[in-house]
């Protein structure tokens, strides 16, 4: 029996982790949900969950509490207080993330606790749009504050296991799609699929043509479990489905699953990726025999999602 | 006519390029020295200095005063509160180094001065010590919240470069040494010649066989200066001399020049680098003809200035 902490346990990953521990009676598993709400927003519940704590996360005692009284064995730390696009204040995002999780790694080492997985991102580190198929060993040039925090965090990780007796699993993660992806702003395959529900116009950034890796959640929830079955172990693994698609893939399959569904072409951001696939060899290594859902199949399962939020 | 503040102007390598415009008669060059003792520490004076400010690198109003007092051409920036193996705090190196580097962007864009020079450091950012010869694509590997943060200013000085109309020249630095070296933890070739001079036996930490490219002060101040004598272009340079040597070579060539000096080896320190040489094509290409001090030639000189301090 485990006790996980799960920061950010009630966000788009980490509800779908505590929905997957559910459903599969992951009985080794008792979760901890450290949130900024004290409950799920969209009043979900998890059976898995022993306790909630809420507070802020730039807050040192909010986290230490969770820590004298619980017996934590392992963190998943999925919390951000950014996205990219939302990342122009440098300061706020260093201040916000990079020293609270510094915070939390010393918090941890004094009640010796030293196992963490780490939630960074593919597209925000490597950065890069001209080099197609990026491998966890590529040089990395992240273009937003982001991203150049998620670096740096990633690389304290990786100073931590090496000088500190730490384990530490990051996971450079692609685009993940799915269930419980409430973000208006991040995921253009759930907010296409809104779109189309709901029939309204879809603004397709530039050409469209641009490919990019995205991964069904629920594949990335059997690979964290997968992963972390046997404990954790310092590594950096890049988490994709390792294909690419293009935008205009994207709406021709929902075109075919609703033929209402409108779209059409603006002005692409400046800062926007356009070529991004993440090479998978090292993820498949470790996973052994691992069978990815079907592309149209996510987005069939997404489309079902969406569809029962859209009638509530 | 250019005005150039320089941050950490009374540091070993700030005092070196003000002596440098000085003895060249750089006429071109008005230097603005801000630093956080009021004039320099050994009672160097140096001519082409106009004003000298002191202050707290992390309290943002002693920088953005500068800025409203003078008209600044641009920056170079050689402040560090922490070195190396002082950094085991990363908190304070953030809050010290990376949060008062974003400010002093942030000051530098409202008074529309975009020319930054930034120093950082080959060793502490490259961080691996198998692959021997580092070239500026290749992956990095820091190991000290040291080379974290300087990594981190290196990503954000690109991102503004990128975004917001800056020219940043990152310089990274591989082992300098020379005159007005007074660093006492810092600077192996210093270390030993003053060992040396006050017949001091010398500790070799570990074999003493792993070799380290090492650049002498006066061919760095060469190099900077005809770096941005057309003024500041974005890049990031390995600045060293494209040889390596061992200590067990050094030591030998001092014992050459001073006959009674002794050393003896002690046990390696774990996170020491141990084989660290930079790829300087990309610098060569930009400078074209340029010729480095022999070695032996750069170590007599530094012994000579050595031997002066020694005697005072």
């Amino acid at each position: 029996m485990k006790t996980l902490l799960l920061l950010g346990g009630y966000g788009f990953l980490g509800s779908n982790l505590l929905d997957y521990i559910d459903r599969f009676k992951l009985d080794d598993y008792r979760v901890i949900v450290f949130d900024k709400f004290p409950k799920h927003p969209h009043s979900l519940r998890f059976k898995c969950v022993q306790k909630t704590y809420s507070g802020d996360f730039s807050n040192e005692n909010h986290i230490e509490q969770i820590f004298k009284e619980q017996k934590i064995d392992m963190v998943f730390h999925l919390l951000s207080s950014t996205v990219p696009v939302t990342s122009d204040n440098a300061i706020y995002d260093i201040e916000s993330n990079l020293v609270p999780t510094l915070r939390l790694l010393n918090i941890m080492e004094r009640h010796d606790v030293k196992d963490i997985l780490y939630l960074s991102s593919g597209g925000a580190v490597y950065g890069d749009f001209i080099q197609k198929v990026h491998n966890e060993s590529d040089a990395v040039y992240p273009k937003s504050s982001y991203g150049i925090v998620k670096l740096a965090i990633e690389k304290y990780l990786l100073s931590y296991a090496e000088n500190n007796g730490f384990k530490t699993l990051i996971l450079r993660l692609s685009n993940p799609f799915g269930k419980f992806h409430y973000n208006p702003k991040q995921g253009i395959i759930n907010i296409a699929l809104r779109k189309a529900l709901s029939n309204e116009q879809f603004q397709i950034w530039g050409s469209g043509n641009g490919k990019k890796d995205y991964i069904f959640v629920d594949d990335f929830c059997r690979i964290v479990s997968q992963l972390t079955e046997r404990g954790i172990s310092t590594d950096v693994l890049n988490v994709g489905a390792g294909h690419a698609y293009s935008v205009n893939e994207i709406t021709g399959i929902i075109k075919k699953l609703i033929p209402g569904f409108e779209f059409t072409h603006v002005e692409a951001s400046k800062s926007d990726v356009q070529h991004f696939q993440l090479d998978t060899t090292k993820l498949n290594h470790r996973l052994g025999e691992f069978v990815y859902t079907p592309f149209s199949e996510a987005l069939k399962q997404t489309l079902e999602w969406e569809k029962n939020q859209y009638s509530n």
